[in-house]
């Protein structure tokens, strides 16, 4: 079974295996359970008869959860429990309820131990490993949160044979992009029929996925610097996220994301990759999107996590494997945003 | 002027000096100055004048803005106002505020650069030095936060000449505790009438108040250990607070502590210390207590973060400057706090 170490000052261990759920554990003796309510009952008991929780704590699906309210009201059921400061919080549910259940993780009594259990491939690929745990504002993604890597992170690919394909093909988003950023063999392994989570071969390229994240946030556990490759493609998918009011989902706008920052580095110099991406879109088949204007999407990439005093940075690529950081003029995100518009407009081409 | 450093990761220096305001400077471009609205308006120009913050965020005095309502509102204004990763957020104001300030700090894009200039005696002697910062919950004081230490603190005796007397009493609790916990010298100094912030000696007595935090939390950041020390008297002043929903300030309650605390470490086989903290009490004249049960205190007690999973530590001391953690039995919470009950509940004698 694949085991991944991310390091830090407080490393820890990713378990990828079928079962895994079945087999996890926590030392700590008293263990709250945050899980989002549109999992399958059978995932919760599952995981109640693994972790023996003394609550659990059902927060809506979805980015619904990573509110200020919900992570408030969460804090105050374990303040009401009583849950000590060597208990543990553990997190059950896709991207947005694990960043939660981080969240709460690192605040209640100024951090407790954190276990993510990701249900959702994004979530595997993405949320559950690097620490990065947080809120959204109405103001934009993540704006709020803290940096507080789990004790341990279970990806059970079982969890994710409930889920559709759409959603399944929505989350491969962020493998794809490792396999753009860093592992180019994650391209063709990701569009495979092969990719899906009762295939033998699926465990592996999970691993591969995972690996390249977990390998990147070793090396600069607090975004200082090489960080930041992981947010190709994001700076745009944030925005489409938030002006759509999160109508377009997460793993849909980073697709889309992902060709607009193919072209943007087409266009500073850098290999065309945009067969890549276009190849994507084409397999991932994301929602349509609304009609979006440069103006309004240009007010949340200014705002940015990415963004210093200077202006915003993009993460671009000079070819496979080869990201690097910029800052893009307006003139030319303006530009090539209405190529990427027009493409992105009708059905893509394959 | 005395200079404090305080130790760490990220080592930080505290200036105590008249006028220290007005010298005050911080070295990002961007700023957020937020401010408790019970200031006089000079102390908030000052500070604007020193820092040239491009928004001030104006949040309620006290406990009040120790919510998860105002601490949200904060973050969607400094994210409406795009200030950037590399931005700072200083804090003026009392306590509460630079807790607000600070966790507003620790938690916006995931942390940025966090100053304090505490404007009580209070908020200098212990909120702002030790990196602790945090909200409170229905469920008790200070349940939610993040250890985050300051960039640097400010701590201006000027800002005390307009409190009331009543106030900086109130406030010398913390400054007494450090005399029983560490170094006794000050507890006469702080009950001398030269301790009053226009008087010549009163710098250096506030120093030496303040070294005392300075130097446990450089041995202890994360409050593994010795830090705990601090909490003496704490763990029923909490209680107290959340029982009276902080009918009972801050401080008086602190004072009120001291006495339990002095009174459990006598039962338990220290020195007696009650006349210290008797005097203290005479001298404070805290704000009369409404009837307290013990169990609903109680109930408080056993959910402070000190807890752990087999039960509540008290800080006790053997004698003067040697404290210890210690579990004490129910019963002898209870006896204890009975006597503890007739003594306070009167008028306290000298």
């Amino acid at each position: 079974m694949p085991l991944i170490e991310v390091g830090g000052q407080r490393p820890y261990l990713v378990t990828i295996e079928t079962g895994a759920l079945t087999r996890a554990w926590v030392p700590e003796r008293r263990a709250a359970l945050i899980v989002d309510a549109g999992l399958p009952a059978k995932w919760v008991q599952q995981a109640q008869a693994a972790f023996g929780p003394e609550l659990t704590v059902t927060v809506p699906g979805g980015d619904a959860c990573k509110t200020a309210e919900v992570w408030s009201g969460t804090l105050s059921r374990l303040a009401q429990a009583n849950l000590p400061r060597d208990g543990a919080v553990i997190g059950l549910g896709g991207g947005a309820t694990t960043d939660l259940a981080g969240f709460v993780a690192a605040s209640y009594l100024r951090g407790v131990a954190s276990y993510s259990v990701p249900t959702t491939l994004l979530g595997m690929v993405d949320a559950a490993v690097g620490g990065k745990t947080g809120l959204n504002l109405p103001e934009g993604k993540n704006l709020v949160g803290a940096f507080w890597p789990p004790n341990a992170v279970w990806c059970d690919p079982a969890l994710l044979t409930s889920l559709p394909p759409a959603v399944l093909r929505e989350g491969a988003a962020e493998a794809y992009k490792h396999g753009l950023i860093a592992d180019p063999s994650l391209l063709e392994r990701v569009l495979s029929p092969d990719f899906r989570p009762d295939h033998p071969a699926f465990e592996a390229t999970l691993a591969d996925a995972i690996r390249v994240k977990a390998d990147i946030v070793t090396r600069d556990l607090l975004e200082t610097g090489e960080r930041a490759h992981l947010n190709f493609g994001h700076t745009l998918a944030h925005a489409i996220e938030a002006v759509t009011r999160h109508g377009i989902s997460h793993g849909d706008a980073v697709g889309y994301g992902l060709h607009y920052a193919a072209l943007l580095s087409r266009e500073l110099g850098g290999d065309d990759l945009t067969g890549y991406t276009r190849r994507f879109l084409a397999w991932q088949q994301p929602k349509a999107l609304p009609a979006l204007s440069f103006d309004d999407l240009n007010a949340y990439m200014a705002r940015d996590k990415k963004a210093d005093s200077v202006g915003v940075r993009f993460v671009l690529l000079h070819g496979l494997a080869r990201p690097y950081l910029a800052r893009v003029p307006d003139g030319v995100l303006r530009s090539v945003f209405e190529v990427w518009q027009a493409e992105v407009s009708f059905p893509v081409p394959s």
